[in-house]
């Protein structure tokens, strides 16, 4: 396609829309073939991804949401992750989202699958407060505030922005004895990120997942947890 | 760094914090210590980067949020894209956001240097059910509701997921003589994504700003605004 004039219509006729489980679909079903045909793309462009079965799902969402097939080989599982996380959403657990970027982009829709509620601390005017004081980012005293709530033991952790949440986190994990079911190591950028995410490799006494080096993001982690989601509805 | 015994104390002591301008800084000193030693690596890291000297920041922001480096060669921008933005910011035009994690995303301290106001249509019930009716993306019945609104003559047009929101806009520009601003065309994916931003570079009345290819996404938007919003205040 090069230019206006030959622009496609906007119709997706050729898609032949089909209505889904409103769980593990999209929004509507033009959405839901778009999903489906980049989908397909991706199985075709990776082949043989080095990933498990019940791991693919969730790799190939993240290429999805990346634009970035690169990636592939950067993403990497505790062996217990993909059944950690399945099982903590269907109990119902809390999901902890380090920015509120994840908690709007986490779908009302599929969340209502197991009643899943998403937390988020960082605007809270305490959490400003003691990084002011602290001389700390709001990411670490978000985090610090979601311990003190009792908010983590449990839940799956979505770090999808500031390597300082994830660092805590781990400190938290190794200092109080905390145990998330899940953490979903994504944060991104060139201080940091790429050794947060090492010290969640070696040094979690839970699950992870992660995305080795300075690659990461908020709809990373949306992604994740949308494909863990769809995972624990199909069984 | 390896492993938990090798973890950096959370507290950013080495940074020497030091408040800022509220609108161009970030919330705490620990947060922008980072940023600066992040656009430094960067700095580096690229060298010579090909960009004029006033699209670098936008530049150079896009790599510190996406973690991405290899995305450099891929941002083009329209010749009058980086004055077109700065000028609608300073006479407080309307951001529109195809998705609502850039309209989250966007640093509510930051946007009040102008008072720019950022609206989103994608869960506007009317835009469901035309959707449905009409068999297209959400993404697309947002952005004619946009339209009707009248909202977007002189704004700046923001696109981080959907590209059918970018080529219905495209085709308003064309059919009903809409006029934004600035259009920051960033959608994401292997379905049609390249081909839409490929459109706007060749067939687009308004200045624009884009990443060649499938990377893109919302954190990538809030980067180009914030740094947009830092340029105009910094004049």
């Amino acid at each position: 396609m090069r230019g206006c004039a030959g622009l496609p219509t906007q119709k997706r006729s050729e898609e032949n829309p089909l209505e889904r489980n409103p769980i593990t679909g999209h929004e509507v079903a033009a959405g839901t073939a778009i999903e489906d045909r980049s989908f397909a793309i991706i199985d075709a462009l990776i082949g043989t991804h080095g990933h498990t079965a019940e791991q693919w799902p969730i790799v190939r969402r993240l290429i999805h949401t990346s634009g970035d097939p690169e990636i592939n080989p950067l993403i990497q599982f505790h062996p217990k992750a993909v059944r950690a996380g399945i099982q903590a959403l269907q109990s119902g657990c809390t999901i902890l989202a380090d920015v509120k970027m994840v908690q709007v982009g986490l779908s009302p829709r599929r969340l209502a699958a197991y009643g899943n509620r998403v937390v988020n601390y960082l605007s809270d005017p305490k959490v400003r407060a003691l990084a002011k004081q602290e001389e700390t980012t709001l990411s670490v005293q978000a985090m610090r505030s979601a311990w003190r709530d009792g908010v983590l033991d449990g839940a799956i952790v979505g770090v999808g922005n500031a390597p300082t949440a994830l660092l805590e986190l781990i400190q938290l994990m190794r200092n109080e004895q905390v145990r998330p079911a899940l953490i979903i190591g994504m944060p991104v950028g060139f201080v940091s990120a790429a050794e947060s995410k090492e010290a969640l490799k070696l040094g979690s006494p839970v699950p992870w997942m992660m995305i080795e080096g300075t690659k990461g993001g908020s709809p990373l982690v949306v992604a994740a947890i949308h494909a863990l989601i769809g995972l624990a509805v199909e069984g």
